[in-house]
């Protein structure tokens, strides 16, 4: 069917924009907005872990300005798979746009799960959709399609507007055999393809790399083969507490080889009972055994799956290793299985894990399977053929994943002009005649630090910042009303600076620094300007530490009226 | 020759000790020292650069406690080769150990011009060594012996001593054909294994890689590809400062393909001088183009050699992508070369950086040569074929590659219980009979920030980390001398903690239970205790605030008398 001929169903005229709303330039926070008319429906909800310029901050999650502006728009929040940077922002976000949620049967019960932590379950939503629904959102139809990924029941996204269609693909790869449940529906995004797709937003996390991503299934034999070469050994298995479908074939391939199964570790746990119940995994009954009760088996029958594998801190794993862990020790006759790829940023934290490991004398198998859960090149290729898009918009990715999607969009005949490499907070309006970024939103991160959320902006960051490298010195003095009379003090007191009892000379020096400062500031003056005393104080301080020290500490001083 | 009829030279009896006082914990902090008799040689004096967890920090020296304790003992310290983790700390070292120091003569030019920087390179007594010379240096002989390495002049030492010969190999590959002089002297390592090896002490960075490190000259071939490709762009190349063979390929490659050369950024300048200057690098007067003037050469005529290819915040070419360079811009006609692997640990910020590149448009050649300084498992396996060591001690490398070392060691026929696995600080007494660790002195890191050098320890650190989490909150009030009774205040101040405007009513709960806090702790007493006032309204402030917000910030008070 040549470009012409293509139809755009049911195409009732008007615009539909795309308005991403994060993910783009701060990973993890994937939220995408469309707008047709007078409806807005929202794809995903994630949040992101802090960058080492944020410190204290616990996790960012989108900023929803727009839609809180909008709210009588909204028509729900659409997820495409339950991983954190999908899902995670839901408790913090639902709490001012509480609009309903659309979700496959694993996914809704991972949120579930999430919100009951929140203790707002009960206040949200929510519908558990089948692929194949179609869902009324206002003046969108949303249908849910089947695809792969490193979760069950993951979801591309079909959403028909007056102005055309478009494909938000979420995060996905092509598995011809997956381990659990059926292979992505090509022929179901053939057919839109057919009728006309007005654009297709696709994944970019692996659009740097050619071929194609091996099937899941092709981890059993990495497995297969360790189990067989450590027979008698206990062997450790860390990986994704989501990837159940890895559960799955270590739990196959453990009872092959005649071994029991301990799961260990919070969200590992929680995973794997929600995933059991739910009938996403199987386990024989007497396979599964409790991690107390560990002690009663040899190492050869035994295998322990838990999280940790990319050396999170707080993680069964790293505890473990650290001789932190109440059950568990690490013995020369365990071997640690890595099942999972270090995600950019963990390259440290897992070579410290692993020397940790090895010092304790265990075997390490570091199973570089390179099954991720995303397509690579031939993949994205496959999908733009099936679909062909008049508009491309790359998502999921670096700015350099998503160039290289856009190339490969090229390469498939998208023309140059039809692909967006989109900022977060752009607005892409389109429709089958035209495209084109006609505004901007608010969008980006907002820190969550504690209870609070959004109170940490980037003068609280820039402190905490500035606190770390050099610390603080605060200075405190009494000065009499009126006169500016110096009645008591200074109080000089350093927390992070250095070591006070080496510096007692510095401190007493520095002391005397700030009685000139308050003397030249306040002698001779009518007035006594409290301002004047503290820059006052401040310069003459901050030149003689960076003198003295090249350092350079906040420096606080307090003056107090009596 | 079978062990039985191994001849240990000279050896007159007695013990020499291997005491490594850094490197094996903390990586690049390299020094080791040996003892005999009464003499005392160091070999290396590294710096590393701070971990995440030492905020402020500038750099990391190694503590010489035992070395200063010794001081009329020590004879020199050797330097293997001139790269920051081998010499960076002699600045800080020989202030307080003002030993000879012994090197190459490229290594020593690289280490005048750092002591220069630090005004005291007249005081220092430098000797310049070549191949094959041997030192008297007390009660050791030292022996210089040539390998090749990612910088010119690389040497391993034979250290000579009445208990035996030590081979220290320092860091070092195989080089068959090297870009610049000649190959490492295999057949000196081979006659002193005829001799007898006491012990090999080799680096083991690579020791998890099979096989062999490739030639340094196989680089040129990615650069003659590269250039061919891109004719007619202009080309940056970003690469390490100190990897002068490296230089002089790109210099080649350039005057082949007749371009200019310009050189940007602090350190690759230095290098390039002096390298010329000595004459390890060669490049004709008519290549080398001053940058003030890249303007008057078109793209394709041009060559930018740079640093910046870990993607360090300060170097060229992270300046030039973030637009704060004076005088180059990336514009869509650059391809930039990244010629170098990113060290573990700065994946993300090489990542950050490519992706600054792509948005303004330019291609990035990610030039994964993987040809590296350090020697793999075959090259290791050479060393100890030619040396036939009696005892191994794997240097160099995080426990998991000294591991593998060791492992290697073991493949190679040293006996398992001859293998030593060491902690800094331990001291490996040994001669032909017998080695064990009998000792253990004072090693590690020395933290330097700004001018002072060891005055951060382990509590300014915890309170740099703890301010950086959630800020620090000041409160500052006055008390009537006697009475206790409250004067003046309290003043609440906070930094980091959150933004002040958003939390006035929050500051004016927290006055008002210091001031209950105040009365609680001197009301009804006949003595003003200030330290239980301060528990008191530390405690309270500090519990409110986790109640109100799930925070814990740094809580100080102040008190002053009037």
């Amino acid at each position: 069917m040549s470009k012409k001929n293509r139809n755009y169903i049911q195409v009732s005229g008007g615009e539909v924009s795309i308005i991403p709303l994060g993910g783009l330039e701060q990973i993890g926070l994937n939220m995408t907005a469309f707008e047709y008319g007078n409806s807005i429906i929202v794809v995903d909800c994630g949040l992101a872990f802090p960058g080492e310029d944020m410190p204290g901050v616990d996790l960012v999650v989108p900023d929803v300005t727009y839609l809180e502006e909008n709210f009588a728009k909204v028509r729900g929040i659409f997820i495409t798979h339950g991983h954190e940077d999908h899902i995670g922002a839901l408790p913090y976000v639902l709490q001012t746009l509480n609009v309903p949620l659309y979700a496959t049967r694993l996914t809704m019960a991972i949120i579930e799960d999430k919100l009951e932590e929140h203790e707002m379950n009960g206040m949200v939503k929510k519908n558990v959709v089948r692929y194949g629904d179609v869902i009324q959102a206002g003046d969108f139809r949303v249908e849910f399609i089947r695809t792969n990924h490193s979760i069950a029941d993951a979801a591309a996204l079909a959403i028909f507007s007056g102005a055309g269609t478009i494909i938000h693909t979420g995060d996905f790869k092509v598995d011809y055999t997956p381990v659990s449940g059926d292979m992505i529906d090509l022929q179901r995004l053939a057919e839109l393809g057919n009728e006309g797709v007005l654009a297709l937003l696709s994944d970019s996390t692996n659009a740097t790399k050619p071929g194609f991503t091996p099937s899941e299934r092709r981890v059993i034999e990495t497995f297969e083969h360790t189990f067989s070469e450590y027979r008698t050994n206990r062997i450790l298995v860390a990986t994704f507490a989501s990837n159940v479908d890895r559960v799955q074939q270590i739990v196959n391939t453990a009872v092959r080889m005649g071994r029991k199964v301990a799961i260990e570790g919070l969200s590992m746990v929680k995973v794997v009972n929600l995933a059991k119940e739910l009938g996403y995994l199987e386990i024989p009954d007497d396979v599964l055994v409790d991690i107390e009760s560990i002690r009663d088996y040899p190492d050869e029958k035994l295998v322990i799956l838990m999280t940790g594998s990319q050396g999170e801190a707080m993680a069964a794993l790293s505890r473990i290793a650290n001789g932190q862990h109440r059950r568990i020790q690490i013995t020369p006759n365990d071997v640690v299985i890595f099942s999972s790829t270090p995600i950019p940023g963990n390259e440290k934290a897992v070579s410290k894990l692993t020397n940790e490991i090895y010092k304790q004398g265990a075997t390490i198998v570091d199973q570089a399977t390179h099954v991720s859960g995303h397509a690579c090149q031939e993949e994205l290729k496959l999908i733009y053929a099936l679909t062909k898009p008049k508009y491309a918009v790359p998502v999921h990715g670096e700015y350099r994943h998503r160039k290289e999607n856009a190339l490969i969009a090229q390469g498939m005949r998208v023309e140059k002009d039809h692909i967006f490499l989109l900022n977060s907070g752009d607005v892409l309006r389109m429709n089958a005649q035209k495209a084109e970024v006609t505004g901007f939103v608010t969008h980006g991160g907002v820190m969550v630090d504690g209870l609070g959320v959004g109170d940490v902006g980037s003068i609280v960051l820039r402190d905490r910042q500035n606190l770390s490298k050099d610390g603080i010195i605060v200075i405190a003095f009494a000065l009499e009303h009126g006169t500016g009379k110096l009645l008591s003090g200074p109080e000089i007191i350093s927390r992070g600076f250095v070591y006070v009892r080496e510096s007692e000379n510095l401190m007493d020096e520095a002391r005397q620094i700030v009685m000139d400062a308050v003397t030249r500031s306040t002698e001779g003056r009518g007035t006594i300007e409290w301002s004047r005393i503290k820059n006052e104080v401040r310069d003459s301080l901050g030149s003689f530490f960076w003198r003295q020290m090249k350092r350079n500490p906040v420096i606080l001083p307090i003056i107090l009226e009596a």
